[in-house]
């Protein structure tokens, strides 16, 4: 049998400072295109856990070592990202502390839901309305497509 | 930058059939290595939102058009498949009807939660028992790993 090919598999995750009021969320501005403000993420290894390379990924990404408090969702719209199909889980983190701009990230900074930055790259916008209807009314995001 | 590598993204639909007594689940039995019971699934294509995948794969499979209900979680434990390491995302699906084995399938059959056959292929004996806590106790599996 030839090897399939599939979408490339991403994590994304929503990190909330909790040792902070509001619970501000990490968003890195992208030094890559697509320029933005994003989400902590990156692609999945092969032999990792989703679990794990979201842990992983916080990490190298932020300096947090974060611990995980759900799926929020898949994210597979294939115009999701310009440069090809990929399909995200984003995991909702907690951490404290400081985090660290490092690797992809050009700068990082706090932003609580209501003063959220412009503009997001990816499907982040819609990634941080769904967290937020999580949040507020316990609801997880319908299925799409 | 190179074309990063990642596992391969699966599909499983976990199919009931609501307008049978006890809602029994469709398995079918493999025709393929791994052999044993699995849920009707496969790969995602390139292109195709995981929603759509998961319907595809269920009629190709069983000829049944189902309708989502849940995402119930993501299974990636490398180990899972002999094969090499995939990351399936199950969904759990409602149909009437008639379903009738196609494709991978060596036979396809009806199965309550009570009366599963063996061996269950896949850690799909992980994902029945997930579906049955989230049946029965409305709860979506942990994180794991």
């Amino acid at each position: 049998m030839p090897v399939p090919v599939t979408p490339l598999l991403t994590v994304d995750i929503l990190i909330r400072m909790v040792d902070q009021p509001g619970w501000p969320v990490v968003l890195i501005e992208r030094a890559n295109p697509p320029h933005g403000f994003a989400l902590p993420g990156g692609f999945v290894d092969v032999g990792e856990r989703m679990e794990v390379a979201a842990r992983r990924e916080a990490l190298e990404e932020t300096a947090l070592e974060v611990e995980l408090v759900t799926l929020l969702g898949l994210y597979s719209d294939p115009t999701r990202d310009p440069r090809g199909h990929t399909v995200s889980a984003v995991y909702i983190a907690d951490a404290r502390g400081t985090p660290e701009a490092r690797d992809d990230a050009r700068a990082l900074a706090l932003y609580t839901l209501d003063q959220l930055p412009e503009p997001l790259a990816f499907d982040h916008a819609q990634i941080l309305a769904d967290y937020r209807t999580w949040l507020y009314e316990e609801r997880l995001p319908p299925l799409r497509g």
